[in-house]
This record gives structure tokens, sequence and C-alpha cells, in this order.
């Protein structure tokens, strides 16, 4: 069987707590092991376990580490590698200086857009009424801003389609763009 | 050109400070370059300014950073691709640690063994004194133990060798493996 090397990509999803990155993420990194490509999955679990430790919740920190995982993903797109992200990661600069350090050519990004109202509604982990009853504070979408992306390549919408869906689009994309084999 | 596939490796200098790991990991760092593989070099600059912010130097951090280190690498290695990685990295247990994670077969232990007193001679950061006379602690040969690998790989001696011919002696124990074509 001949060795066919495929460029290394980096899907980043970003959205509200509660929008749906990590289900749409983990369903993402199914379908590319299943492609036959290795996958790294760097979603609020690892990142927590493996990456941040040390950090915090001021803007500082979380910047620092949306930036690393961005250093990150892009140590392995280098190698060739896939790397699929799943982070709030709420501001647009941050966001876009690791468009760069990836390169736009191998960055794919996903806005997991669904509503605040709905990623309220849901509050899997309770984090919205906590934020709402002030126990907790610069959450966003409550009181600190989220900048959805203006340009990103693909847009999710979770409300009119099932997590399975959103997966496959995104899986789609990136064999239409050469990044996984198609069948 | 036929693309051949590789398998991924992660390259481990330990030793003290001082004692010449990260001049050899440059060294061979551009070795592994111009043999055509991309390589991801984490030694303490790239470390500090990617990976570390928000660790401090007690033993625990001093061990998440190792083990955080020693995750990229992993990540690296399971996309095929070539991490060199340049810490002190004192403890034996958590480099066992890290040697678990990656997998044996694709771990190179190279223990960069120069004499304490050669590396208190050199003292190119002037840290040895400061710690001889008490002004930092916790320093890795002075107040807080080295625990050298009991069967690394690669053992390097600094004193008779130059940084070159270290690193041409780990680069040709890389070509031996297959983890770099050879000539």
């Amino acid at each position: 069987m001949p060795t066919v090397s495929l460029p290394g990509v980096c899907v980043w999803l970003t959205g509200l707590s509660g929008s749906g990155k990590t289900s749409t993420a983990d369903g993402l990194a199914t379908l590319i092991r299943e492609s036959g490509r290795p996958v790294s999955l760097f979603d609020g679990d690892v990142i927590r376990q493996h990456l941040s430790a040390g950090l915090g919740f001021s803007k500082e920190d979380r910047d620092t580490n949306v930036r690393r995982v961005g250093f990150v993903a892009c140590e392995i797109v280098r190698h060739g590698g896939v790397a699929v992200c799943a982070l709030i990661s709420p501001y647009e600069a941050v966001r876009n200086e690791v468009r760069q350090l990836v390169g736009d050519a191998h960055f794919v990004e996903v806005f997991v857009n669904t509503p605040l109202s709905v990623c309220e509604a849901r509050d899997v982990k309770g984090m919205y009424q906590m934020a709402r009853r002030g126990e907790i504070t610069g959450f966003t979408g409550v009181d600190d801003p989220y900048e959805p992306p203006k340009r990103p390549e693909i847009e999710l919408d979770t409300v009119n389609h099932t997590v399975r869906e959103n997966a496959e689009r995104v899986f789609g994309y990136l064999v239409h763009m050469g990044f996984i084999l198609g069948d």
C-alpha cells in the first residue's frame, strides 16, 4: 500500500460554554480516527489535566492558555498531524494570533454558534446559574464578552442539527480540503 | 520521489544545569532539520515562553513541567514527528513516567553526564554561585538531588568530546535505529 503524506491541520472550535464544542470535537475526532489518521484532541479536560495547571481565570491567564494550546497545535501541524481544539477562546485577537502561528492554510476555525439563551437553558454544568448569582465572575457571555469570529471557515447550528450532523459536516470539509482521504 | 513514513521519536536530554544539554540539543536539531525532517525543540527558553508560565520551582511544579513537556512530546511522536527535549529533569520516577507515556520504542534518553565540578566551574549563568551563597534554594546538584539515569540509551561525555561530536553521535544513533534516513 502506498504511503500518502497528508498536510497537517488544526481544527479550532470556538463558542460559548455549553455551545456544544466538546461533543462536536469528540464526534469529529472519532470520524478522523476511523479514517485512519491519528488525532490530538484538546478539550477542557485534556487541557486542564496536561497543559493549564498553574493558570487562573484572569484575562491574561486565559490568553496564555489559548496561546499555549495554539503553540502545541502548531507543533503538531508542522509534523503533518491533526489537532482538534475545543476552547471558548472568546477574544478574536488571540484566536487570530493562533491562526497566524499555525498558518492560514492549515487553520480551520469552527464557530459553534449556539445562542446564549440556549446555552444558558442547557446549563449542563450549572455555571450560568452561578454566574448570574454572582458566585463566579468573568464568565463569558454573562459578565465577560464573547467576540464571534468574523470569517470562520465553518459556522455550526446546534439547534437545528445534531452533534453527529455537525461533526460530519466538519469532517466533510476536511476531506474536501485534502486534509483527510475520502472514500 | 516516494514518500517514506518514518516512526516518531522523542530524544530526551537530561543532566545538570550547565552540562551542555541545550547546545547539544541545538546541534542535534540542526542535523535532523538538514536531513529533511521537521523537529520540535523544547529547551529552557521555548518551555518558559510557551509552556511553563504559571509554574514555580517547588518539586510539584517542576514535576508538572517535566510531565507537560512529556505530554506534548508524546502527542508529536504519535503523529510520527521528532521532539528533542532538553530539561534538567532530575528525578528518575518522572523521567520514567514520560518514557512509559511516549512508549519505550520511541524514547531515547540521553544522559549528558558532565561532572558537577565541571558544570560549576563553567557556571555560565552564575546560578551555582548564587546557590552556594544561598541566594537561591532547591538548586539541582547543590541543595537538591540529581538522580542519574540507570539505563540511558546514550551517555555523553562533554569534557573529552565537542558539542558537534556529541550531536553527531546522537544523530548517528537515530539513523541506526531507523528514525532518520541515512545517506
